[in-house]
Protein backbone atom coordinates (compact mmCIF):
# COMPACT_ATOMS: atom_id res chain seq x y z
CA UNK A 1 0.00 0.00 0.00
CA UNK A 2 2.94 2.17 0.79
CA UNK A 3 3.79 2.30 -2.63
CA UNK A 4 0.43 3.79 -4.11
CA UNK A 5 -2.12 6.31 -2.44
CA UNK A 6 -5.70 5.36 -1.76
CA UNK A 7 -7.08 7.86 -4.50
CA UNK A 8 -4.40 6.37 -6.74
CA UNK A 9 -5.50 3.21 -6.52
CA UNK A 10 -9.59 4.22 -6.69
CA UNK A 11 -8.78 5.76 -10.10
CA UNK A 12 -6.91 3.26 -11.90
CA UNK A 13 -9.29 0.71 -10.53
CA UNK A 14 -11.78 2.48 -12.41
CA UNK A 15 -9.60 2.80 -15.55
CA UNK A 16 -8.60 -0.79 -15.43
CA UNK A 17 -12.42 -2.27 -14.76
CA UNK A 18 -13.23 -0.63 -18.36
CA UNK A 19 -10.02 -1.36 -20.20
CA UNK A 20 -10.12 -5.30 -18.74
CA UNK A 21 -12.79 -8.22 -18.58
CA UNK A 22 -13.71 -9.80 -15.94
CA UNK A 23 -13.39 -7.59 -13.24
CA UNK A 24 -15.39 -5.28 -11.35
CA UNK A 25 -14.31 -1.97 -9.97
CA UNK A 26 -13.81 -3.21 -6.33
CA UNK A 27 -12.32 -6.42 -7.32
CA UNK A 28 -9.68 -4.27 -9.70
CA UNK A 29 -9.00 -2.65 -6.70
CA UNK A 30 -8.42 -5.46 -4.89
CA UNK A 31 -5.85 -6.88 -7.18
CA UNK A 32 -4.03 -3.14 -7.58
CA UNK A 33 -3.82 -3.16 -3.90
CA UNK A 34 -2.58 -6.87 -4.13
CA UNK A 35 0.46 -5.97 -6.74
CA UNK A 36 1.54 -2.94 -4.91
CA UNK A 37 1.80 -5.63 -1.80
CA UNK A 38 4.01 -8.08 -3.96
CA UNK A 39 6.12 -5.18 -5.71
CA UNK A 40 7.10 -3.46 -1.98
CA UNK A 41 9.56 -6.83 -1.38
CA UNK A 42 11.91 -5.73 -4.70
CA UNK A 43 14.14 -3.09 -4.90
CA UNK A 44 12.64 0.65 -5.59
CA UNK A 45 13.72 1.44 -8.94
CA UNK A 46 12.80 -2.37 -9.95
CA UNK A 47 9.40 -1.63 -8.63
CA UNK A 48 8.55 1.15 -10.62
CA UNK A 49 8.64 -0.91 -13.58
CA UNK A 50 6.51 -3.62 -12.14
CA UNK A 51 7.18 -7.35 -11.68
CA UNK A 52 10.42 -8.57 -12.98
CA UNK A 53 11.05 -12.21 -14.09
CA UNK A 54 12.65 -13.80 -11.15
CA UNK A 55 9.52 -12.20 -8.38
CA UNK A 56 7.03 -12.79 -11.46
CA UNK A 57 8.42 -17.01 -11.45
CA UNK A 58 7.73 -16.89 -7.50
CA UNK A 59 4.64 -16.09 -7.73
CA UNK A 60 3.95 -18.60 -11.03
CA UNK A 61 5.55 -21.22 -8.76
CA UNK A 62 4.72 -20.66 -5.43
CA UNK A 63 0.97 -19.24 -5.84
CA UNK A 64 -0.27 -21.07 -8.96
CA UNK A 65 1.56 -24.21 -8.42
CA UNK A 66 3.79 -24.16 -12.11
CA UNK A 67 6.86 -26.26 -11.83
CA UNK A 68 7.98 -26.15 -15.46
CA UNK A 69 10.61 -23.57 -16.55
CA UNK A 70 10.08 -23.22 -20.11
CA UNK A 71 6.19 -22.91 -19.17
CA UNK A 72 7.09 -20.25 -16.50
CA UNK A 73 9.46 -17.88 -18.76
CA UNK A 74 6.82 -18.08 -21.73
CA UNK A 75 4.42 -16.92 -19.33
CA UNK A 76 5.96 -14.15 -18.31
CA UNK A 77 6.61 -13.10 -21.84
CA UNK A 78 2.77 -13.29 -22.43
CA UNK A 79 2.32 -10.99 -19.73
CA UNK A 80 4.63 -8.90 -20.47
CA UNK A 81 2.63 -7.16 -23.47
CA UNK A 82 5.18 -4.52 -24.10
CA UNK A 83 7.70 -6.84 -23.74
CA UNK A 84 10.11 -4.11 -21.76
CA UNK A 85 10.69 -6.98 -19.01
CA UNK A 86 8.56 -5.98 -16.34
CA UNK A 87 4.86 -7.01 -16.02
CA UNK A 88 3.48 -3.62 -15.10
CA UNK A 89 -0.02 -2.95 -13.11
CA UNK A 90 -2.11 -3.47 -16.16
CA UNK A 91 -0.42 -6.44 -17.43
CA UNK A 92 -0.90 -8.18 -14.52
CA UNK A 93 -4.51 -7.56 -14.12
CA UNK A 94 -5.19 -8.31 -17.77
CA UNK A 95 -3.33 -11.47 -17.50
CA UNK A 96 -5.12 -12.61 -13.88
CA UNK A 97 -8.42 -11.51 -16.22
CA UNK A 98 -7.58 -15.09 -18.29
CA UNK A 99 -6.11 -16.88 -15.68
CA UNK A 100 -8.99 -16.64 -13.48
CA UNK A 101 -11.98 -15.86 -15.55
CA UNK A 102 -10.80 -16.37 -19.11
CA UNK A 103 -13.46 -17.81 -21.29
CA UNK A 104 -12.39 -21.08 -23.71
CA UNK A 105 -11.48 -18.75 -26.51
CA UNK A 106 -9.37 -15.91 -24.42
CA UNK A 107 -7.26 -19.39 -22.67
CA UNK A 108 -6.68 -20.75 -26.15
CA UNK A 109 -5.24 -17.53 -27.43
CA UNK A 110 -3.02 -17.22 -24.43
CA UNK A 111 -2.15 -20.53 -24.51
CA UNK A 112 -1.34 -20.60 -28.31
CA UNK A 113 0.81 -16.82 -27.57
CA UNK A 114 2.69 -19.51 -24.73
CA UNK A 115 3.61 -22.09 -26.46
CA UNK A 116 4.32 -20.22 -30.28
CA UNK A 117 7.81 -19.90 -28.28
CA UNK A 118 9.30 -17.43 -30.98
CA UNK A 119 5.68 -15.67 -31.82
CA UNK A 120 5.74 -16.32 -35.53
CA UNK A 121 2.66 -17.29 -35.38
CA UNK A 122 2.86 -21.36 -35.56
CA UNK A 123 3.57 -23.79 -32.98
CA UNK A 124 6.64 -25.72 -34.89
CA UNK A 125 7.91 -29.17 -34.71
CA UNK A 126 11.10 -27.99 -32.90
CA UNK A 127 9.29 -25.64 -30.57
CA UNK A 128 6.99 -28.88 -29.52
CA UNK A 129 10.31 -30.70 -29.20
CA UNK A 130 11.53 -27.91 -26.75
CA UNK A 131 8.22 -27.85 -24.86
CA UNK A 132 7.99 -31.97 -24.42
CA UNK A 133 11.30 -33.24 -24.14
CA UNK A 134 11.81 -32.35 -20.20
CA UNK A 135 8.66 -34.26 -19.34
CA UNK A 136 9.56 -37.22 -21.53
CA UNK A 137 12.90 -37.77 -19.38
CA UNK A 138 10.49 -38.64 -16.69
CA UNK A 139 8.96 -41.47 -18.14
CA UNK A 140 10.27 -44.69 -17.43
CA UNK A 141 13.05 -44.91 -21.52
CA UNK A 142 14.07 -48.07 -22.83
CA UNK A 143 15.07 -46.19 -25.58
CA UNK A 144 16.34 -43.28 -27.23
CA UNK A 145 14.33 -40.42 -26.02
CA UNK A 146 14.80 -38.51 -29.51
CA UNK A 147 12.99 -41.02 -30.93
CA UNK A 148 10.16 -40.98 -28.27
CA UNK A 149 10.28 -37.49 -29.05
CA UNK A 150 9.54 -37.59 -32.42
CA UNK A 151 6.75 -40.13 -32.05
CA UNK A 152 5.00 -37.24 -29.30
CA UNK A 153 5.51 -34.99 -32.06
CA UNK A 154 3.85 -37.30 -34.86
CA UNK A 155 0.70 -37.72 -32.82
CA UNK A 156 0.46 -33.97 -31.84
CA UNK A 157 0.83 -32.68 -35.42
CA UNK A 158 -1.60 -36.08 -36.70
CA UNK A 159 -4.36 -34.71 -34.05
CA UNK A 160 -3.63 -30.46 -34.53
CA UNK A 161 -2.52 -30.05 -38.10
CA UNK A 162 -5.84 -29.32 -40.00
CA UNK A 163 -4.50 -27.85 -43.40
CA UNK A 164 -0.98 -30.56 -43.29
CA UNK A 165 1.64 -27.98 -43.63
CA UNK A 166 3.63 -29.77 -40.71
CA UNK A 167 3.19 -27.02 -37.74
CA UNK A 168 0.10 -25.57 -36.04
CA UNK A 169 -1.29 -22.45 -36.49
CA UNK A 170 -3.48 -20.18 -34.34
CA UNK A 171 -6.68 -21.84 -36.32
CA UNK A 172 -5.46 -25.50 -36.43
CA UNK A 173 -4.83 -25.29 -32.66
CA UNK A 174 -8.34 -23.34 -31.90
CA UNK A 175 -9.91 -26.00 -33.87
CA UNK A 176 -8.26 -29.09 -31.96
CA UNK A 177 -8.72 -27.27 -28.60
CA UNK A 178 -12.80 -26.86 -28.99
CA UNK A 179 -12.88 -30.30 -30.28
CA UNK A 180 -11.19 -31.61 -27.22
CA UNK A 181 -11.08 -28.89 -24.71
CA UNK A 182 -8.18 -31.35 -23.11
CA UNK A 183 -5.78 -30.19 -25.25
CA UNK A 184 -5.74 -27.05 -24.28
CA UNK A 185 -2.62 -27.69 -22.17
CA UNK A 186 -1.40 -30.36 -24.88
CA UNK A 187 2.30 -29.02 -24.48
CA UNK A 188 2.47 -27.86 -21.04
CA UNK A 189 0.66 -26.62 -17.59
CA UNK A 190 0.37 -22.85 -18.31
CA UNK A 191 -2.84 -21.43 -16.54
CA UNK A 192 -3.29 -22.23 -13.25
CA UNK A 193 -5.87 -24.94 -12.03
CA UNK A 194 -9.61 -24.66 -10.27
CA UNK A 195 -8.06 -24.93 -6.53
CA UNK A 196 -5.63 -22.53 -7.34
CA UNK A 197 -8.10 -20.06 -8.36
CA UNK A 198 -10.35 -20.52 -5.59
CA UNK A 199 -7.30 -20.17 -2.96
CA UNK A 200 -5.95 -17.05 -5.19
CA UNK A 201 -9.32 -15.64 -5.48
CA UNK A 202 -10.16 -15.67 -1.59
CA UNK A 203 -6.91 -14.62 -0.69
CA UNK A 204 -7.15 -11.33 -3.30
CA UNK A 205 -10.60 -10.53 -3.19
CA UNK A 206 -11.70 -11.24 0.31
CA UNK A 207 -10.62 -7.40 1.94
CA UNK A 208 -12.21 -5.04 1.59
CA UNK A 209 -15.86 -6.73 0.49
CA UNK A 210 -15.81 -8.82 3.71
CA UNK A 211 -14.70 -6.47 6.52
CA UNK B 1 7.24 -59.90 -20.13
CA UNK B 2 8.44 -62.60 -18.22
CA UNK B 3 5.86 -62.86 -15.56
CA UNK B 4 3.18 -64.09 -18.30
CA UNK B 5 3.64 -65.13 -21.42
CA UNK B 6 2.06 -64.25 -24.67
CA UNK B 7 -0.81 -66.23 -24.63
CA UNK B 8 -2.00 -65.41 -21.08
CA UNK B 9 -1.90 -61.97 -22.20
CA UNK B 10 -3.99 -62.11 -25.94
CA UNK B 11 -6.24 -64.31 -23.63
CA UNK B 12 -7.31 -61.16 -20.69
CA UNK B 13 -6.77 -58.76 -23.25
CA UNK B 14 -9.57 -60.63 -25.44
CA UNK B 15 -11.82 -60.16 -21.82
CA UNK B 16 -10.57 -56.71 -20.28
CA UNK B 17 -11.47 -54.91 -23.27
CA UNK B 18 -14.53 -56.63 -23.40
CA UNK B 19 -15.46 -55.30 -19.52
CA UNK B 20 -13.34 -52.31 -20.07
CA UNK B 21 -14.51 -48.80 -21.71
CA UNK B 22 -12.29 -47.06 -24.55
CA UNK B 23 -9.52 -49.47 -25.25
CA UNK B 24 -9.65 -51.70 -28.18
CA UNK B 25 -8.31 -55.30 -27.86
CA UNK B 26 -4.80 -54.55 -29.19
CA UNK B 27 -4.55 -51.32 -26.98
CA UNK B 28 -5.41 -53.51 -23.90
CA UNK B 29 -3.04 -55.83 -24.73
CA UNK B 30 -0.26 -53.07 -24.40
CA UNK B 31 -1.23 -51.86 -21.05
CA UNK B 32 -1.21 -55.61 -19.96
CA UNK B 33 2.61 -55.81 -21.17
CA UNK B 34 3.19 -52.72 -19.99
CA UNK B 35 1.43 -53.32 -16.19
CA UNK B 36 3.63 -57.03 -16.08
CA UNK B 37 6.84 -54.44 -16.83
CA UNK B 38 6.04 -52.12 -13.99
CA UNK B 39 5.69 -55.27 -11.95
CA UNK B 40 8.71 -57.02 -12.57
CA UNK B 41 10.41 -54.00 -10.77
CA UNK B 42 8.08 -55.49 -7.59
CA UNK B 43 9.21 -58.58 -5.35
CA UNK B 44 7.95 -62.01 -6.63
CA UNK B 45 5.79 -62.01 -3.76
CA UNK B 46 4.03 -58.73 -3.70
CA UNK B 47 3.98 -58.68 -7.69
CA UNK B 48 1.35 -61.71 -7.69
CA UNK B 49 -1.32 -59.18 -6.20
CA UNK B 50 -1.02 -56.05 -7.88
CA UNK B 51 0.93 -52.57 -7.87
CA UNK B 52 1.20 -52.05 -4.03
CA UNK B 53 1.07 -48.73 -2.60
CA UNK B 54 4.47 -47.04 -3.21
CA UNK B 55 5.22 -48.33 -6.25
CA UNK B 56 1.66 -46.92 -7.65
CA UNK B 57 2.47 -43.59 -6.56
CA UNK B 58 6.02 -43.51 -8.05
CA UNK B 59 4.04 -44.29 -11.12
CA UNK B 60 1.25 -41.28 -10.48
CA UNK B 61 4.74 -38.77 -9.83
CA UNK B 62 6.98 -39.75 -12.05
CA UNK B 63 4.71 -40.57 -14.95
CA UNK B 64 1.68 -38.30 -14.66
CA UNK B 65 3.36 -35.77 -12.59
CA UNK B 66 1.38 -35.90 -9.34
CA UNK B 67 2.65 -34.00 -6.60
CA UNK B 68 0.07 -33.56 -3.30
CA UNK B 69 0.37 -36.46 -1.07
CA UNK B 70 -3.26 -36.71 -0.40
CA UNK B 71 -4.58 -36.94 -4.13
CA UNK B 72 -1.78 -39.78 -4.65
CA UNK B 73 -3.10 -42.08 -2.06
CA UNK B 74 -6.93 -40.88 -3.01
CA UNK B 75 -6.04 -42.26 -6.41
CA UNK B 76 -4.41 -45.70 -5.22
CA UNK B 77 -7.58 -46.24 -3.66
CA UNK B 78 -10.17 -45.67 -6.02
CA UNK B 79 -7.95 -47.34 -8.61
CA UNK B 80 -7.89 -50.38 -5.49
CA UNK B 81 -11.54 -51.17 -6.13
CA UNK B 82 -11.92 -54.03 -4.30
CA UNK B 83 -9.87 -52.72 -1.58
CA UNK B 84 -7.05 -55.62 -1.19
CA UNK B 85 -4.40 -53.06 -1.15
CA UNK B 86 -3.09 -53.70 -4.68
CA UNK B 87 -3.87 -52.29 -8.07
CA UNK B 88 -4.46 -55.40 -10.33
CA UNK B 89 -4.24 -55.70 -13.77
CA UNK B 90 -7.78 -55.25 -14.26
CA UNK B 91 -7.89 -52.12 -11.98
CA UNK B 92 -5.16 -50.72 -13.70
CA UNK B 93 -6.79 -50.85 -16.86
CA UNK B 94 -10.22 -49.70 -15.57
CA UNK B 95 -8.45 -46.76 -14.06
CA UNK B 96 -6.50 -45.93 -16.83
CA UNK B 97 -9.57 -46.01 -19.13
CA UNK B 98 -10.90 -42.87 -17.16
CA UNK B 99 -7.16 -41.23 -16.62
CA UNK B 100 -6.96 -41.31 -20.35
CA UNK B 101 -9.92 -41.06 -22.24
CA UNK B 102 -12.66 -40.62 -19.35
CA UNK B 103 -15.95 -38.78 -20.46
CA UNK B 104 -16.65 -35.56 -18.49
CA UNK B 105 -19.09 -38.16 -17.17
CA UNK B 106 -16.58 -40.96 -15.99
CA UNK B 107 -14.49 -38.26 -14.67
CA UNK B 108 -16.79 -36.50 -12.30
CA UNK B 109 -17.42 -39.76 -10.52
CA UNK B 110 -13.52 -40.45 -10.16
CA UNK B 111 -12.73 -37.59 -8.55
CA UNK B 112 -15.59 -37.05 -6.49
CA UNK B 113 -14.76 -40.51 -5.57
CA UNK B 114 -11.17 -39.18 -5.04
CA UNK B 115 -12.46 -36.08 -2.91
CA UNK B 116 -15.07 -38.18 -0.62
CA UNK B 117 -12.13 -39.27 1.72
CA UNK B 118 -14.07 -41.42 4.41
CA UNK B 119 -16.35 -42.92 1.59
CA UNK B 120 -19.89 -41.84 3.04
CA UNK B 121 -21.16 -40.38 0.01
CA UNK B 122 -20.72 -36.77 0.46
CA UNK B 123 -17.37 -34.13 0.31
CA UNK B 124 -17.45 -32.56 4.20
CA UNK B 125 -16.35 -29.19 5.55
CA UNK B 126 -13.82 -31.64 7.04
CA UNK B 127 -12.47 -33.30 4.00
CA UNK B 128 -12.23 -30.13 2.05
CA UNK B 129 -10.53 -28.81 4.55
CA UNK B 130 -7.65 -31.88 4.85
CA UNK B 131 -7.30 -30.94 0.58
CA UNK B 132 -6.71 -27.57 0.58
CA UNK B 133 -5.11 -27.20 3.29
CA UNK B 134 -1.52 -28.04 2.23
CA UNK B 135 -1.96 -25.28 -0.72
CA UNK B 136 -2.93 -22.70 1.56
CA UNK B 137 -0.10 -22.27 3.04
CA UNK B 138 2.33 -21.90 -0.26
CA UNK B 139 0.30 -18.39 -0.25
CA UNK B 140 1.82 -15.03 0.74
CA UNK B 141 -0.39 -15.31 4.47
CA UNK B 142 -0.41 -12.19 6.37
CA UNK B 143 -3.51 -14.03 8.74
CA UNK B 144 -4.08 -17.12 10.53
CA UNK B 145 -4.43 -19.48 7.83
CA UNK B 146 -6.99 -21.51 9.27
CA UNK B 147 -9.42 -18.20 8.65
CA UNK B 148 -8.22 -18.58 5.32
CA UNK B 149 -9.13 -22.45 4.92
CA UNK B 150 -12.95 -21.15 6.33
CA UNK B 151 -13.19 -18.56 4.16
CA UNK B 152 -12.05 -20.94 0.92
CA UNK B 153 -14.21 -23.63 1.78
CA UNK B 154 -17.12 -21.34 2.30
CA UNK B 155 -16.91 -20.58 -1.12
CA UNK B 156 -16.29 -23.50 -2.07
CA UNK B 157 -20.16 -24.45 -0.74
CA UNK B 158 -21.50 -21.67 -1.75
CA UNK B 159 -20.99 -22.84 -5.48
CA UNK B 160 -21.28 -26.19 -4.69
CA UNK B 161 -23.46 -26.80 -2.30
CA UNK B 162 -27.45 -26.75 -4.08
CA UNK B 163 -29.37 -28.11 -1.42
CA UNK B 164 -27.68 -26.20 1.14
CA UNK B 165 -26.77 -29.51 3.58
CA UNK B 166 -23.51 -28.16 4.44
CA UNK B 167 -21.76 -30.73 2.82
CA UNK B 168 -21.20 -31.57 -1.28
CA UNK B 169 -23.54 -34.52 -2.60
CA UNK B 170 -22.74 -36.24 -5.86
CA UNK B 171 -25.40 -34.68 -7.39
CA UNK B 172 -24.16 -31.24 -5.87
CA UNK B 173 -20.91 -31.95 -7.51
CA UNK B 174 -22.47 -33.11 -10.83
CA UNK B 175 -24.29 -30.23 -11.16
CA UNK B 176 -21.66 -27.24 -10.32
CA UNK B 177 -19.33 -29.37 -12.71
CA UNK B 178 -21.43 -29.61 -15.71
CA UNK B 179 -22.39 -25.98 -14.83
CA UNK B 180 -18.48 -25.03 -14.91
CA UNK B 181 -15.92 -27.98 -15.99
CA UNK B 182 -13.17 -26.30 -14.72
CA UNK B 183 -14.09 -27.15 -10.88
CA UNK B 184 -13.64 -30.76 -12.32
CA UNK B 185 -10.48 -30.70 -9.98
CA UNK B 186 -11.45 -28.06 -7.27
CA UNK B 187 -9.83 -29.53 -4.55
CA UNK B 188 -6.64 -30.85 -6.10
CA UNK B 189 -5.30 -32.77 -9.18
CA UNK B 190 -6.01 -35.73 -9.25
CA UNK B 191 -5.95 -36.53 -13.06
CA UNK B 192 -2.84 -36.18 -15.31
CA UNK B 193 -3.38 -33.42 -17.68
CA UNK B 194 -2.57 -33.64 -21.76
CA UNK B 195 0.71 -33.49 -22.07
CA UNK B 196 0.85 -36.43 -19.73
CA UNK B 197 -1.81 -38.34 -21.73
CA UNK B 198 0.07 -38.04 -25.01
CA UNK B 199 3.17 -39.17 -23.75
CA UNK B 200 1.88 -42.32 -21.72
CA UNK B 201 -0.19 -43.33 -24.81
CA UNK B 202 2.96 -43.05 -27.12
CA UNK B 203 4.61 -45.37 -24.43
CA UNK B 204 2.28 -47.60 -24.28
CA UNK B 205 0.73 -48.02 -27.12
CA UNK B 206 3.52 -47.54 -29.94
CA UNK B 207 4.33 -51.40 -30.09
CA UNK B 208 3.22 -53.84 -31.31
CA UNK B 209 1.08 -50.96 -33.56
CA UNK B 210 4.16 -49.39 -35.06
CA UNK B 211 6.74 -52.09 -35.89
Amino acid sequence: MSAMNRKLIQNLAETLCKQVKHFDKAEAECLIRQFSGLLGEQAERRAAHGLDRVRFRNILHNTFGMTDDVMMDRVFRVFDKDNDTYVSVKEWVEGLSVFLRGTLDEKIKFCFDVYDLNGDGYISREEMIQMLKDSLIRQPVEEDPDEGIKDVVDIALKKMDYDHDGKVSYSDFEKTVIDENLLLEAFGNCLPDAKRILLFEQHAFREPHEH
